[in-house]
């Protein structure tokens, strides 16, 4: 969409600006338009440049005339189509109470609440001892090296393993291809500084990790957000028409156990994905975090398997599945890597030597593989035991995603609900959740939470999820709440199961 | 500067045009320039026109009339006062041969040749076993919680450790002003996108440190470089009248033991500063990297300590005084902190858990203090040792810095030298210096080079300049080059010794 006030014909301009409100739901679905006549006196043009500018907006299928009524914004464009308006999307979500979802987070985590917030397994459940004697093992080994800068990109034996790694989901990596990152934070960081300028318009999932819209944010990006079916992941035809329509920079996505909902994209859909977005020369940043988290079978593939030609950047992470502490992360930056490792050199330079040291060597000794097969089954357990506690306390017409890998479960409340006063009622009561606000780059999502299973079972994580059922019941309105113990719940179910 | 071609006055463009040439040194001081007459028929302007022009760039003091003679470029504006054409200067430092200087220097430490080149330590000389051994002793200790997120601003020991230690310096920080950060490359690198937009003119010194340049060609950021006095710093009568005429975003100097020149700004020059920049509203990014390096009496103070209202940003980093790949810097952001603390958490989000509660215990325990008077004394010992064998063995009219603190010796070679010549001779012969290129924005200091004394004196390195003085000499067809070993220096003294 070319900005209101640049373009030279006065038609296009009156066409952008209606086209804007509509981005910015100030003209909603089914909204009547004023009529060309009154439209021409209001905005002091001639008749036929106020019918030009109809003319054009019916032709992209923004709005429609009906017989003897007049012209009607059209629901699917306002529904799905549509620019938001990222100043407006991005002031909401920085309006949000408290502030910032991840300070709110992350103060609960220090507050101690119980664990339903921040998307991190129990440090019990990860081989932190494990890494840190392996660690102290090579600093000993190396003695005054273990000092020494690991220069970007990195840690050899830790990109070898990495790329060994890759074959599993279908990409064919060598060290080469390979950054070492802090974490996934800078694989991402760093696959949007090489492709975007501030300014430009990134395609996110909604909902999505909200790390991926406060990066947008910071970095004066827009979003725009592209509806995602539960069970199979961003809607291939809106994305179609929306990058038709406008001019994206990238396209950020969680394809594998998406963040909050949990889906995996089906291959011939990463397949058609990736096509698509080639097609129009939009490069796709994938961020592959939860990817070895399956809870049976073997792991999904990524969208970077299906990728011709360097146009999928590839983001990873340990932080999930190690140690959140060690930093470990990498990214295949495709057509990308000498401007991604040019930026590395200037953001961070080096990595922490000892820590990429460890972590290669557990993923080389095996000891990963072995720590990956108990994690699994312990992150599958805990989702099947939260979701039957949340089927048991939840009000009636909630409903619930059904991963098949991770320890996220996305929940939607009954529409009355309010998440984000659901959030503060919880944390008075000592439980921390994530409100679905956050996990929207314009404040949607208002009556959804996610509840992060990533805790072993236990009596304190079901009775604190019976403390959040009667809160949501309250707010819900639904009278007796606390007898009601037990109720049918429509579930989404993945792809398959 | 107004871009020549973006100006819509004819005169005022030919102005500029000419005023670019004097700032590329295509006009060089002294240099005749055409008559009016001549230049207007040249240009194919009319007579007065050309005579404005002539008039404009007298009044700015870049050219003079002398009397029946014409016109000549001034001297004092084009040593220091034009601005460089940055795309020129940036193509420049970006054609140097071999490319990338960093890489060219880190190639050869991967090489094990003799290492004046890169400004590095000795591993010997710094305590990387005993921190290898408080990091792990931290670890066994802490158990699972070794793995957990220090999520920015970073860990609080470490912060408050920073802080006290910061008071010997003149600084008054808290914990709270400070963001622990991956080394002194992540701190000015926040530093520069807190305060700059890509496009935007950054002052730098003239030599500088090279990691500063690549951030800026990186960032796309304009580098304005103004010339040092080898004993007190930036000309301030310089950058007093460039930033009068010039918007600049940001001025990014090592006041203490400069990068390569190893001078202190005195204190007084260092308040003037502050105040100057202060002034015009410019930040001020300080590199305090080597501050703790001072070979005799108290540390000196940053400009930091000069500064009223939180418009100097402090970078710091223990790469150079502990250990590199622990990555651990520090940034005390001023009036930027909110936005240092957004980026940092979208660059990298945590640091390295136990490498930073490591130096924190280090710093805590007196470990550090009891390092640092060893490590000084060997810093004082090695850089009088190879100064000494610089005055031995390099050509007759050599120069060379005396640096009261750090390791780094700047040396002017006879002006025939090219110092990228005798880098890929040095390496060839198993020697790895710094030509002095690689420390300007615009291929300047072309007969100097850095040499690195981090490492403890050894006949090794004493036959290693001796190789070098040959190679010089030879450069500098002083003829029986290898019969002459001593010969007198004119010395360049810092300030009080």
């Amino acid at each position: 969409v070319e900005p209101a006030s640049n373009n030279p014909w006065l038609y296009l301009r009156l066409a952008a600006s209606i086209e804007e409100m509509i981005g910015r739901r100030l003209l909603r679905p089914g909204d009547r338009i004023p009529s060309v006549r009154r439209f021409s006196m209001e905005q002091r043009v001639s008749v036929p440049t106020a019918l030009h500018a109809y003319a054009i907006l019916e032709t992209r299928g923004l709005i429609a005339a009906r017989p003897r009524s007049g012209f009607y914004v059209s629901a699917r464009s306002a529904d799905s189509l549509s620019e938001p308006d990222p100043a407006v999307s991005l002031l909401k979500a920085r309006a949000l109470s408290p502030a910032d979802p991840f300070e709110s987070l992350t103060d609960n985590m220090a507050r101690d609440l119980v664990p339903f917030g921040v998307a991190l397994p129990s440090p019990a459940l990860l081989p932190v001892g494990k890494l840190t004697r392996t660690m102290a093992s090579i600093g000993r080994r190396l003695g005054p090296a273990a000092g020494d800068y690991d220069f970007a990109p990195g840690c050899l034996a830790l990109r070898r393993e990495v790329a060994r790694r890759a074959a599993a989901a279908g990409c064919s990596l060598a060290a080469e291809d390979l950054i070492v990152t802090l974490g996934g934070t800078e694989a991402i960081n760093l696959a949007l500084r090489c492709t975007c300028e501030p300014g430009d318009t990134v395609v996110i999932e909604s909902p999505t990790f909200f790390g991926i819209v406060r990066q947008l944010r910071e970095m004066r990006l827009k979003a725009l957000p592209i509806p995602v079916d539960s069970r199979t992941g961003i809607c291939l035809d809106t994305l179609d028409r929306a990058t038709r329509r406008t001019r994206v920079a990238a396209c950020v996505l969680v394809p594998n156990f998406h963040n909050p909902i949990g889906f995996v994209m089906p291959d011939a859909r990463k397949r058609e994905l990736v096509r698509l977005l080639g097609g129009r020369g939009i490069p796709l940043i994938e961020d592959d975090v939860y990817g070895e988290l399956q809870h049976e079978g073997p792991r999904p593939r990524c969208a970077k398997a299906f990728d011709p030609d360097g146009s999928v950047i590839l983001c990873g992470s340990y932080s999930k599945t190690l140690s959140p502490g060690y930093r470990v992360g990498f990214l295949a930056a495709g057509r990308w890597h000498e401007r991604a490792l040019g930026l590395k050199k200037i953001q961070t330079l080096a990595g922490p030597t000892l820590p990429s040291l460890a972590v290669a060597e557990f993923l080389r000794n095996g000891g990963y593989d072995r720590h990956l097969r108990s994690f699994r089954e312990a992150c599958r357990r805990q989702v099947e035991e939260t979701r039957a506690a949340i089927c048991r306390y939840f009000p009636e017409g909630t409903r619930i995603s059904r991963p098949s890998g991770g320890h996220l479960l996305w929940c939607e409340l009954p529409g009355n609900v309010d998440s984000l006063e659901l959030f503060r009622e919880a944390a008075a009561a000592g439980i921390s959740i994530a409100p679905g606000p956050v996990f929207s780059s314009d404040g949607g999502f208002r009556n959804f939470v996610r509840i992060s299973c990533g805790h072993p079972w236990s009596s304190r994580l079901d009775q604190s999820l019976a403390v959040l059922g009667r809160l949501a019941r309250k707010q819900a309105r639904i009278p007796g709440a606390e007898q009601r113990r037990e109720h049918p719940l429509r579930l989404h179910s993945a792809a398959g199961r």
